[in-house]
């Protein structure tokens, strides 16, 4: 008999997370009371928000509880309903947990996708899922790029970044990316057309201060930033007047017990910029919208988001950990069946 | 025959400036060459801005060049003129240096001036000056308080910091000040009209934090920032969800060779807030709806913007310092003639 696989937060992280502060348990499939259903999930997605959930301190939702397995965006397939609305077999996406089965209760995230429409679920984790949706409400309403500006992207290899370039360019941006390694920096040039790439592994705030500089010497219009520390400090070092920070995603500073900081915060200040934090879920609304023209930009061939899809509801800890070790290719996804 | 003391930067300082960055020159009073004029300076505003003016560092204006004396916003009396807008004996406030005569070039920043209006010509550098300005500006522009809403100013008991509360109060809003020490929190609560005064003197991060979330539960909706690092950091973790920050200064950072930076970043992603560097320069159009209304309010006795004026130009180094040192009671003044 097939049972409930879940992968349980049971110690919060002290810095990065290790193997000892999860667990998988092996529990019963729930079964549905009236109103609620039962998904079985097949992909999940991770992220480095579920990073944040797992420490115990304000965010916009509460942390995950120790002893509940880990909150996550999943894709699958309803198992069995007492809600009219769902029926056995329809495809659904949801906020959910990295578990084999969720009990969904009504009035949750959950909607039902068609998967007929794309070539593989996946997508509505990443080109169509909160991805795509990031990048494009990221960069668009949040920055508001304008043919010419110069968009200065960090952690620009990975799924989001590498988006966001490659939509400052359908913009008409000049387009620079930071990212770590050589592999990656030719990436970002030929797979995504960025017109600058630098490297900023081995580097000092101030040499990869300089090398932007060298590639904007009138400093950036728009940064978009993912990663947070010595990169953010660099790029601050490189601002144009009154230029627009999209701050989407800090993610050298997740795991570390003392952080870093932002120690150029002046440069915001004597270049009157500003910065703004961005949740995709602000602009829940005009999902729809966003959708279309990302599907036009991507059947005419002028936007790409990889995908990383790792195997293995058991393999859950070693894919997690690949989006701090910088080794994922595109977004980070769990096949769980 | 008299001479032009001039206050000169003469090393870069590493960290808090030091008597040996600067040094006192004797000159000739320069003579005005045709379309400029010679300004006897009375008053000269100290302010945090000029340490950021001593870095070789990208700013909204050159750094001070080595030799030259310390670029100040002063107040005097024209003391020769070779421009016909400008006679002997006007009243003008410019962009000028600490010096006893300044040699102003037409098109610059400097403005007659009626100081038959007010109680002192100083008056014109404080309430009627930048720092007004300052706190009307950042407050009202930047951050639209609505009634009601949780106003957190830090560097509470300086000129700005104690205006800003004070606009914060007369437009509906609760308000909390931090400062330094016992003294000043009394004259938050007793001169300034505050809600709260916390005392942010030896206190860790966590227990600032603490003290500022038990006076404002639901998380402050605008910061008003004078002072950065681990202020900065304890009023971040009390951020409401779409918090405005108004960045005015980070006094506390300026003369830091190792800088604390900004650790909690973090949490203007996850409240959606938006972090705006202010430079009152940007307003420049609106100064003079600004300033009527800004009287009125001094007349009502609903403001009061305090003056600490030091005597003598030979002690214009240790008189700057009492920005960093906290002893200074209201808008530092350099009184020079």
């Amino acid at each position: 008999m097939p049972v409930n696989r879940r992968f349980l937060l049971v110690r919060r992280p002290v810095g990065p997370p290790v193997a000892e502060d999860f667990d998988i348990a092996e529990e019963d499939i729930p079964v549905p009371a009236a109103g609620s259903f039962v998904v079985r999930n097949h992909y999940a997605s991770l992220d480095p928000a579920q990073r944040g959930w797992m420490d115990d301190a304000p965010s916009y939702m509460p942390p995950i509880a120790l002893g509940d397995p880990v909150r996550a965006t999943t894709i699958g397939v309803v198992h069995a309903s007492a809600n009219p609305d769902f029926a056995a077999g329809d495809w659904v996406l949801g906020l959910n947990a990295i578990e084999d089965y969720s009990l969904v209760q009504p009035g949750g995230f959950t909607m039902k996708i068609d998967v007929s429409q794309v070539p593989s679920p996946t997508k509505f984790l990443s080109a169509m899922g909160a991805v795509g949706l990031t990048a494009y409400f990221g960069l668009l309403v949040d920055a508001k790029p304008q043919p010419g500006e110069t968009l200065l992207v960090s952690g620009a290899a990975g799924a989001v970044g590498s988006a966001v370039g490659q939509i400052g360019k359908i913009k008409g941006c000049r387009v620079i990316g930071i990212a770590g390694g050589a592999e990656k920096c030719r990436r970002l040039i030929a797979d995504y057309g960025f017109d600058v790439a630098i490297d900023y592994r081995g580097k000092s705030v101030d040499a990869l201060a300089a090398e932007i500089r060298a590639a904007a010497p009138d400093g950036a219009n728009i940064i978009f930033e993912n990663v947070g520390g010595d990169v953010f400090d660099a790029e601050l070092m490189n601002l144009a007047l009154h230029a627009r920070i999209v701050l989407c995603g800090l993610i050298s500073e997740y795991n570390s017990a003392e952080r870093v900081g932002a120690r150029n915060l002046w440069q915001i200040l004597v270049k009157c910029a500003t910065l703004k934090g961005f949740l995709v879920a602000e602009h829940v609304a005009r999902f729809g919208e966003a959708g279309v023209e990302m599907a036009r930009w991507i059947s005419e061939g002028r936007l790409r988001i990889d995908e990383d899809v790792q195997e293995g509801l058991e393999n859950a800890y070693p894919a997690f950990m690949r989006l701090f070790s910088g080794e994922n290719k595109g977004k980070l996804i769990l096949k769980i069946a």
